[in-house]
């Protein structure tokens, strides 16, 4: 019961702020990430709240680097399982993708909780709890990973990326698709594929282009020439930009 | 002990994160002004987190408002007690402001902690304790305040409001300074005078701006008929979508 009525010009967005302030509460969302959130939601409403054609371009050469994959992997942090878990469940099932905890401010309680969540959303195995490798050029604690899972990966999906990490998992030559609000990010400007958009609009969208081009080897062939990262984000910047000038604009 | 190190890009957005976090843990800021906080960091990562020259010429005119004042207040926060408590209480001493804790989510035990942390900083007196006296227009627990205080002033400086408390103070006839990193807030559209900037940089530069033109009547007036709030807010927005589209352009 938030008290938020249905017909709020900004239910949808507010009805996600409730979800992180209940894995808040939960312990699985640190209070950075609420502040991230914050710094998140401010992009969105740039972007008018909705998944752009940039963002369904990048999510369709996304989704064909998924089924590319001999190993994919899915970084999940506190904000992800707070607010799509069973998308990401969804979609590690579709792609076949193993399911990693992966934490900037890393506890082994706020791992075992998260890890609780997602199974409570469906998910068979997830990685985490015991890292046995670590990521090149990061300090110990934000370094930790699974051998079986993000390490040994070929492309990974890293929704709400940390920039360090982005670049260190790019350094290691693989592929990374990025779930990323600010186009301006070094997570953003690094990843293989970044998708503009809200992480519970893009997940499942994610999904969806999975679905499509399972049977299409053409189809997915295409998305990936199509798409060029750094167009792609100028044109979202270009739209964020447009829409920062018009909403001054006298009505 | 944040661990975060000087050499940081950006260290000091981080470290401001980091004292909001900590007055979250004393129970003085909500968990929604986390998210308001990362709101605002976006903007201020698009203003360059510097303060422009648009804010040095709204703070100018707040000054000369401030200085024109028979009874001006200052309205502070959670967010405002937990990032600049010293700021607060030089403006107000050299503005002979009274202080007024203000909450949008307001409880006793948050006003005593705000009340406590302004007097360990110098506050001779800080009033919102017991209200009696309520704003016109709004519910009742966002509508008390202080007769003494912000009932009774004619200018009052709010730093970090929200947009319905900044419309109820401007219907009574008051004149406001708004600190606000959002241009197109509804209290960035409302205030007499709205300052785009950081709180931690535009309370300094409002204090500097209030010495300067303590002695020099002609300065003030000259930076009042100088500031058009509308024609400000314009230049400010254009310049945050000029710096969106420049980030992605090649350096």
């Amino acid at each position: 019961m938030t008290g938020i009525p249905p017909t709020h010009p900004r239910y949808k967005s507010l009805m996600l702020r409730e979800r992180l302030v209940g894995g808040f509460r939960h312990g699985i969302v640190v209070p950075q990430g609420l502040i991230a959130h914050g710094r998140g939601e401010m992009f969105d409403y740039l972007l008018g709240e909705q998944t752009t054609k940039e963002a369904k371009a990048a999510s369709k050469a996304a989704a064909a680097h998924l089924l590319g994959a001999q190993r994919p992997a899915i970084s999940v942090n506190g904000n992800v399982a707070a607010l799509c878990p069973e998308d990401v469940v969804r979609l590690s099932i579709l792609a076949r993708a193993r399911i990693e905890v992966c934490l900037f401010h890393r506890t082994d309680e706020r791992i075992s909780k998260i890890m609780q969540v997602l199974k409570e959303h469906g998910a068979a195995e997830v990685l985490g709890f015991l890292p046995d490798a670590e990521l090149p050029g990061l300090d110990h604690m934000r370094a930790m990973c699974s051998k079986e899972g993000i390490y040994s990966a070929d492309v990974v999906v890293i929704p709400l990326e940390d920039g360090d990490r982005a670049e260190a998992l790019a350094s290691m030559g693989k592929k990374t698709i990025a779930i990323d609000l600010n186009p301006m990010s070094r997570t953003a400007r690094t990843a293989t594929v970044t998708i503009v958009d809200e992480v519970t609009r893009a997940i499942p969208e994610l999904v969806l282009n999975v679905q499509d081009l399972k049977d299409s080897p053409e189809a997915a062939k295409s998305a990936l020439s199509k798409y060029n990262r750094d167009e792609n984000l100028k044109k979202v910047s270009n739209l964020m930009a447009k829409n920062l000038k018009s909403f001054l604009a006298p009505k």
